[in-house]
């Protein structure tokens, strides 16, 4: 009997901070492909949009006026998802029909107040300013809520119904079923080995180096041996640290630039302003000992053969178990391929 | 302080069926869309292709010709996803980097020789001839393996690369992610309430009528009380049986007929070719205790507000917990809206 190849064998992997399993398909990247393309313009640059709600002095739909912002700008979702203030359902202990409350509150933040740019466009500074308001946006909302999600939608593959550079803020007085998920796997890890599963994993990914993206002297970008999404990475501190607000000023400034190296490899890889998903997990915000966590982001991005064909998530993948058509491994391989492309002059 | 209603503020709802909970804000539905529209296509009929690869008598990318059918025609994927033979890979106990080997086959299911036809186009006994196969290549497949996966995507939405009407068969040597879940909920429930949970289920939503949208005889199709996607809907039995190929000849008539009813209504709500994934979750094939189980069938339906704007689960979805812009209910009464419209003559 033929040995196993992981680079051409049907295999499953396990995640072991989510808990579930992928099935990976390496040949299948091979077929052919008549499906869906996706549209891609390249527009002219607008550093201004009078019809954009995020742009600097324009008016809300609310009647609210932008300030003239030069950095970031942080203000309450027109259109939050979740409210302080939000009655509560009574109580009940039906096993088919549950229900619980649901407060918090949804905060925008935007990048720049240049609406033509996007985050790998942003010089190192400015990116440290993001990540400064991400981490002062973190405390404050971590007083009041036990689970602080910041993510960045962008792309209008990924839903994102304004090109102006902006992410979003959803706080909540409970914790969500990923994370819930992470705190789970992350404390039992630390129970049976003594030490933080994602400390672990940094060491031993830098050791490895093959599934490695980007490197900078604090942070760590690695395709991850369970990825789900094609090109899907996540970004690791080499060092202990549980929150964002927890991050001292060296360490901001060095996520700037591991964040600037990471967008500028998506970007280069199919030559187009690369669509993702991305946000942060750290420790929630309650009086349980956080030693098992460590703060991380996640980077999912849906494209999966070139700037017009996507990975779907459909069938299998809705009904049974998530399943990827090429290894992680040869997935950072490719964007490794493009290091020094895209970096600034 | 005012009372909790329902209809207007965000609350979360519980699966007890995958063990998740959803975010429900129905006040998001008011927000304005400026994001991604889909085009959608009108094609004139045409019913032999020569360039589909699933059309009778045509050669498909492996030199093979299919046969002149004309009721439903199985055959084994070309690029399958997973194979018989599959090498395993060696042992591991490496918590962070666990690896299984995958056994299967995956099988396309064509449901027409007519290359212009959708599921809700064909007539019951048609439809009757759709769900023989899948119950026939479930009892031939679940000897060999222990998950058998019917399912079909359904519209470029959905990543289905060749209108053809169809759907697939992927069946594994293991019990993938989600329905490993299904199968420890129901257990579970089984265990304190002593009933198959999806019986209780039929019975009260049958009573409650409100999320119910397609009745017969023998079924119930209802946008579930913890429903995802905007139209999701589940269908039930309203008898108890565990699998696919336990169906008599009267309950598989009528399950045609409840397959025309919903896949018409689905078409009827946005007036357009109504793109879903679905698929069949029964007891696995293996010797423990079936009693928890009750056979079921998920349709997961992308779009949202019309036949051109859809659901992103996106950022704080990926990243957190699915999130849904209008109650189970108001999806419901939308659909059940349009009873009678699509109805065959
Ligand atoms: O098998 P197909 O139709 O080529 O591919 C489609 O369905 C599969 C199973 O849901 C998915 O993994 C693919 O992403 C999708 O494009
Ligand atoms: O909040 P937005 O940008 O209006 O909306 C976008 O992001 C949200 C959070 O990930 C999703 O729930 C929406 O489906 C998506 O369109």
């Amino acid at each position: 009997m033929t040995e196993f190849n992981a680079e051409n064998d049907p295999h499953r992997r396990f995640n072991p901070l989510s808990g579930k399993w992928v099935l990976v398909s390496p040949h299948r990247a091979k077929r052919p492909w008549q499906g869906k393309q996706e549209s891609h313009l390249r527009r002219a640059p607008v550093h201004h949009d009078p019809s954009c709600y995020l742009c600097p002095g324009n008016t809300r739909i609310n009647g609210v006026v932008n300030p003239d912002y030069t950095g970031t700008y942080v203000f309450t979702n027109d259109f939050a998802a979740v409210m302080p203030d939000t009655p509560r359902p009574p109580p009940s202990d039906d096993p088919l029909f549950r229900i619980s409350g649901a407060r918090g509150t949804s905060r925008v933040v935007c990048f720049s107040p240049d609406h033509s740019l996007t985050l790998p466009q942003l010089d190192v500074p400015a990116i440290e300013c993001v990540v400064n308001a991400w981490s002062e946006q973190s405390a404050e909302l971590g007083r009041d809520y036990v689970w602080v999600q910041v993510f960045e939608n962008k792309g209008e593959l990924m839903g994102c119904s304004n090109p102006h550079p902006h992410g979003q803020i959803w706080a909540t007085d409970f914790i969500p079923n990923e994370p819930q998920a992470e705190d789970d796997t992350q404390r039992a890890y630390f129970a049976e080995h003594g030490r933080p599963m994602l400390l672990d994993l940094v060491e031993r990914e830098s050791t490895l180096a093959k599934r490695v993206v980007v490197e900078t002297e604090s942070w760590l970008a690695i395709v991850p041996f369970w990825a789900v999404w094609p090109f899907e990475t996540l970004l690791l501190p080499r060092f202990s640290v549980k929150r964002l607000p927890d991050l001292t000023g060296p360490q901001r400034a060095d996520l700037a630039l591991a964040l600037q190296k990471l967008t500028r490899l998506y970007d280069a890889l199919f030559d187009v302003s690369f669509p993702y998903s991305a946000g942060w997990h750290g420790a929630p915000f309650d009086d349980r000992d956080p030693t098992p966590w460590q703060l991380h982001a996640h980077f999912y991005p849906p494209l999966l053969r070139s700037a017009t064909v996507r990975k779907f998530m459909v069938g299998y993948e809705m009904l049974a178990e998530t399943q990827r058509d090429l290894t992680p491994e040869q997935a950072a391989a490719m964007l490794r391929a493009h290091v020094g492309n895209g970096e600034a002059p």
